[in-house]
């Protein structure tokens, strides 16, 4: 595979186009192609029309190497992509016999089923076949003409986990070198920042290279390394990635994932520690997020959303007159809440969240005032936020979810909290 | 406007290509644009690379009537959208004057600025100017060579609403016909019970025309109609909707809205009750999804995340034995966890959710068998769900989230739960 191969994602689906779907395919896709140093050029959309879809085939086939289809391989007639595909590159669609087996067995006889079912065991003659371990089509690709063509189901849990099992190690395979991506998570300075850490030395380096990106509510530095191989690639890294971490220091929260519960998860398990939560602006957040994660019930106990004054007293115990007295936004409510739920679920760590989400404002605090609290054994620690009066909802609630998270990893790591 | 108007959204920006945003836009505005009747064909996205910007111009041109740009508005030197579709449409860019002062006004002296923040006023000339009221680059439109031009800013909390407040109103203005459109949602039968019930129907139909659209945890029917004015539109469809409301029945929970929750907090609203949930495999999910809308506080009373079977104990009271006997996936755990809550809380309803969300199962029961509950004054419902083992974790936990959000409905609007 040339090293500066151009790829095209090319996903197919009428549903994309009338705004149904949202097209994760393209950019989980493109995450993970990056990190193996293929360069993205285009994504298109086009919908299952055989023309259109034929006239998007030859423009890829004119502007990359690489073209990669999403969607359109079912079994019903809108299905286009292998035989549009298969026509633009002379090649036959014949059936593979593994396959039409498969497809057999997978498929429940009461339900009935047509020729139409088979058609997904038709795939272009001499292609690799990608099984689906995750639903009915499967997937492929194949080397023609100088171009490489890969083309995966559309629906994001068979096409994910596919291309992750067997597009990417069948391109890695095409490359003579090795690309290796590392991705440096950060929170508590932004992406601006980082860049101003980093500038001079980004700009000086060409492999491995370095560059900072901004997610919603944190961001993080990719480092990125081509060598013969990926032990080669992953010692040229490691320098550089010392290097950042030690510069970084505390703003580091994790290598190589994506949201920093997935950092407090493993501490707490190592250490045999439990937290709870008791949120009120927000409303859940903090224990949907952990319970997202396979495995927290070893790490959360639970928690309270006491989303009203005349809650925080029920549940927690907090004294009516204390939250009159100070407002329910408070230094001293929310360091009430971090330590009423840790005794009450006799949970290792508190944690509490008490602010104004927006859109209105209470007449004393702005939008984006939270108080975020951590109780321990013999302490309790509160921040005062202000996260921004023109933020949205969903933005103060993750963000203010970040702080409570950071305040644990601190704490777990031996850092100021 | 041509009525089959052919559109093509282009997005612009690299990190698009690399994977670290999702295209929500071109989602967002593909919705918008279908409801007025728009046609979009093509979605495509390039980097900030002027020669294949241009290139994808070019092909825009070539295949679409309407192109609708994304991104590469702002000040730094990779913002190339609007100096590439001036070049390619032969129109100057000219400084507008008030848009110059807005920027002079909304930029902090303090942080500096230089010409390149300037370069925001900078737009085709004789374009219509959309003014950000969420940021800082406006947006444009223009008609030139039968051809019509808008350009919005990339980041969906500026594009998504100045799209509706100004883009929406412009196209409709070219259009000598109004497009209407409403959504029916649907929770309890699937997308295809729903084609079934109206396949003939929607055959048969030319203006208006219906659809049905499956979302991840329910569905819905989409009725467009096409006419002179908005009322007439309006009245041509009022009897369909009707038709389709009766003979879904109890199956719709709302038109023009995006999810159960939303129906529930008005009805709520309107009886001037409230609710409180105990969640289990949930997470807090239930709680954050009625907390993510504005004004919840009227509705929602608080509640408790049980994660395991000691808080339940804990928080909620319930005997540890009968735990231990029942199991914490079960009828009787889940009908006690609502009625507990209740009465915890004093809310007038109580809710909640126990049960397997995976990947890995109890030895009891198959990972997706959740039980959801709903306590009310003298009566506790309990549906037992089997969702499907091979779901994610999240689909597990959305899908139990709607069951609970559909009991309330029901028993709110008199229906059997």
């Amino acid at each position: 595979m040339n090293k500066s191969c151009d790829t095209e994602i090319l996903s197919v689906g009428t549903e994309l186009l009338l705004g149904h779907v949202t097209n994760t395919d393209a950019r989980d896709l493109s995450e993970l192609l990056s990190k193996i140093g293929v360069n993205v050029r285009y994504h298109t959309v086009v919908g299952d029309n055989p023309q259109r879809l034929a006239e998007c085939v030859r423009i890829a086939r004119q502007r990359a190497d690489v073209i990669i289809t999403t969607g359109g391989l079912g079994p019903t007639c809108d299905d286009l992509t292998k035989q549009i595909l298969a026509e633009s590159f002379g090649l036959k669609l014949v059936e593979n016999a593994e396959e039409r087996r498969g497809l057999y067995d997978s498929i429940h006889p009461e339900r009935g089923f047509t020729g139409n079912n088979f058609s997904q065991a038709l795939l272009p003659e001499g292609c690799t076949v990608f099984h689906n371990d995750w639903g009915t089509a499967p997937g492929c690709a194949f080397e023609k003409d100088g171009k490489i063509v890969v083309m995966m189901p559309g629906p994001p849990n068979e096409c994910l986990p596919m291309f992750r099992r067997y597009a990417i190690p069948y391109l890695k395979k095409l490359s003579e070198e090795q690309i290796v991506s590392h991705s440096v998570r950060i929170f508590g300075i932004g992406e601006s920042g980082v860049d101003d850490m980093f500038a001079d030395e980004m700009n000086a380096m060409t492999n491995p290279t370095m560059a900072p990106y901004a997610k919603e509510c944190d961001c993080l530095l990719q480092i990125t390394a081509k060598a013969g191989s990926e032990a080669e690639a992953e010692s040229m890294m490691a320098p550089v990635i010392a290097r950042v971490k030690e510069r970084l220091g505390e703003y580091v929260y994790g290598m190589d994932i994506e949201c920093i519960e997935e950092a407090v998860l493993p501490l707490l398990k190592e250490r045999g520690m439990t937290f709870a939560a008791a949120e009120s602006c927000t409303g859940g957040d903090i224990a949907r997020r952990i319970t997202e994660i396979p495995g927290a019930s070893a790490v959360f106990a639970g928690g309270c959303v006491t989303y009203t004054n005349e809650i925080k007293a029920k549940l927690l115990g907090i004294d009516p007159a204390m939250i009159e007295e100070n407002g329910a936004v408070s230094f001293l409510v929310a360091k009430e809440m971090a330590e009423r739920v840790r005794i009450l679920t006799g949970a290792d760590i508190g944690v509490g969240v008490t602010g104004l989400a927006g859109p209105d404002g209470d007449g004393v605090h702005e939008v984006g005032t939270v108080f975020v609290s951590m109780a321990v054994e013999g302490e309790t620690f509160v921040r005062e936020l202000h996260l921004g009066t023109k933020r949205t909802r969903s933005f103060i609630r993750r963000m203010a979810g970040n702080h409570v998270y950071d305040m644990m990893r601190r704490y777990l790591t031996g850092l100021k909290v």
